[in-house]
């Protein structure tokens, strides 16, 4: 079996079956890093691109890392968008890349759908690394993928993804994601950081968090943006500490074992009390480790030798 | 064989045998390219860094990737020049390199003659890699090799250099190389652009655009700078698309397979119209692989086995 | 024998015993280097990364090149400390960095003990590359490996070092390792920027610079900072330069053949006359290979095969 495209652009695109391919293919590929034996030749003599029109770190490194251990030449380029013709901009860097050998190239962008775009310029595989509040597909991966290591299985387990839904990509991927593979996903925060008709992609709403943590399997705490106490917007970082936060005495609402994540970099005290974020059940530094595992099954099944 | 110089500074300083060479082995070096054979270890335990103290994502890449797919090791510093002592500090920072075992130095400066200057403090091979208004000898020699893979030969061909050539290093480079390998160089531009005396290099100079490009064989169009336009200098931008711009119409004046190049990056719309950059006879995109082909070629004849 | 922590915070912390493995084993690293036999899989399958929050090409440069020549991965990461949270952003960020499977970290940071707070939230390797005005361990390596390859010893050797003493943690690392290796340390500079009370660090102080230099064996000149001049310090730079330059006049005073060293980048004019730093006593091109070679030697004595 292989995915059906050769780009990754967003979980909405992909089947329930190729979101499973991706996990299963992720397992081995953790003992790989786990067992120290980092050097797997599998796709030596490929270039993999990072194109980042925004700063990241965790993001970055973790695909770079990913290429690395399996062998292939990695190139980073950080860059800041022209403030012209955008799209025409992209389009030559796209040629560009794709004339110095690019066999995979990850994006990142504050334009929702640059991606898109992307692949209409090059032959090597797009893959999405986040672009503007549409989707961030290989964070959602790395979620489910520690859901499924975790807790032995997706299908039928109620997901709360709690904080920002209004620009959150991370939690749009993991809305398609969680959906597709059988989840009950629930969303909760304050109601300004709620998108109307969110409901019509199948998720339920909450604005009182200890209901939605009612019964609740896993819980994925969003980052809250600092930027909301300097703009005075409503709910400042203190309301929403108060009211949204997720502490030991909220989470004992949820399931005794119920998982906890949390995508990075973390506010400490605002959105997650430390007592949780290092909890036992607390899998957030795992996931780390398992971004770089998903990423080495994309990248293999992407770019590695059946292609 | 062998190039006379271990260094690169400029195309004034080869022969006509010498640039032959290097466009040679660049002729095998594309096909490692393009077979996807990428680990050539060819530089195995080299050591190549790349010192620029000007911005460049493409120049820079490109060397880095010919580096590694010869199995050189790489180490990029890009640095701005410090206010004082230029001289020295490029003369400690030349010293640091070479302590750290450099095989290979390529340098990008704002300053005319750093290239030169730092073959003054370092034992390692020294690869101009843009130096000011001076010279880009690697950009016009991935010039002249897509022009003798397109057309198969350089000599008696008649090349068109459109636009800025007052303040272009890239026009500079292909006029010196271009004159040695017999072609009849033709420059073209607003008068303010074309700096005075021009023609004691062996150029004929054209200010109507349309009288250059008749019969022309290629037309290697520069990058206006957009800086133009804040300034409220003469030509402006809409000025200069007006008067100079590469549109199709204008093409069909040349030979009717012209080839038409650019070194990027690309402004669409002010020196050449999309429908010429896009078209048939654009080698635009194959110039980027060509230039890592060209980049290979240096590094094997300054730094490889043979020395 | 083997060093007792697997991390290099300070020289404070050493005893002599493993001072002399670490400059031991930098011997044969340095013919490894010298003799371009780069590739040495010691490290392979390990992963490097240099966490920066300080801006430096040399460090970063000569770790990066001391893992690259043995077969490490290598990360960089550059950045900005974030204005709040300073001890929880780092924790979160070695926690990364370890799920990512990083088996040492390089860090260099302006808050003195941060390569102490690293250690508890992280299992690699955590060296000191420089905290604050604390310790920056691997330059007084270098230093004393440059001494006793020069001077075949150190025990009983008068060593100056010249210059900004209060901000230097290049000087404080010196004072540890060369006083626990048996040498006389003598410190020498401005009233104003010697610390109070050094001399219970087991060094004399000099505030005339010709006082110190009498009888020296090695006088290692400090960087002078240039924003003094801005902020009409006493002594301001032409001051300090009349004062305490080490120029060829001042350098007869001491031995004749004293040893001169220098952390680099160099002011030439201020704290070092040209001539004295190009001149035969010079080895501060030399510390650079130096420092490729002691961080070879930690980096395999740390993360090697052994452990």
């Amino acid at each position: 079996m292989a995915l059906k495209s050769k780009h990754l652009l967003g979980l909405k695109d992909l089947s329930a079956q190729e979101i499973k391919l991706i996990l299963d293919t992720a397992g081995p590929m953790k003992e790989i890093i786990q067992r120290d034996i980092k050097k797997v030749p599998t796709l030596r003599g490929k270039l993999v691109v990072t194109l980042f029109y925004e700063p990241s770190t965790r993001t970055r490194t973790s695909f770079e890392l990913a290429a690395k251990y399996m062998g292939a030449d990695t190139v980073s380029i950080a860059t800041s968008t022209s403030s012209v013709t955008k799209g025409e901009s992209l389009r030559d860097t796209a040629q560009t890349l794709a004339a110095m050998g690019a066999d995979a190239v990850i994006i990142r962008h504050s334009a929702a759908g640059s991606p898109v775009l992307l692949t209409r310029y090059i032959k090597a595989s797009v893959i999405n690394g986040g672009d503007g509040m549409h989707e961030h597909p290989t964070q959602a991966l790395l979620d489910m993928f520690t859901i499924q290591e975790k807790l032995g299985r997706i299908e039928g387990l109620k997901v709360v993804i709690l904080g920002d839904i209004l620009h959150s990509r991370v939690a749009r991927s993991n809305i398609w994601g969680l959906t597709k593979m059988g989840a009950e996903v629930r969303v909760a925060g304050p109601p300004t950081l709620i998108p109307k008709g969110i409901e019509n992609l199948g998720v339920k709403v909450f604005y009182r968090v200890e209901e939605a943590l009612r019964g609740a399997d896993v819980i994925n705490v969003l980052r809250i943006q600092r930027e909301r106490q300097k703009k005075g917007l409503f709910p400042s970082l203190r309301e929403y500490a108060l009211l949204y936060q997720l502490t030991p005495e909220r989470l004992r609402l949820a399931k005794p074992n119920a998982l906890v994540l949390h995508p990075g970099p973390m506010n400490r005290g605002i959105e997650i009390s430390p007592a949780v974020a290092d909890g036992l059940q607390s899998a957030i530094t795992e996931q780390v480790t398992n971004g770089v595992a998903v990423r080495m099954a994309l990248l293999y099944l992407l770019i590695g030798g059946g292609n």
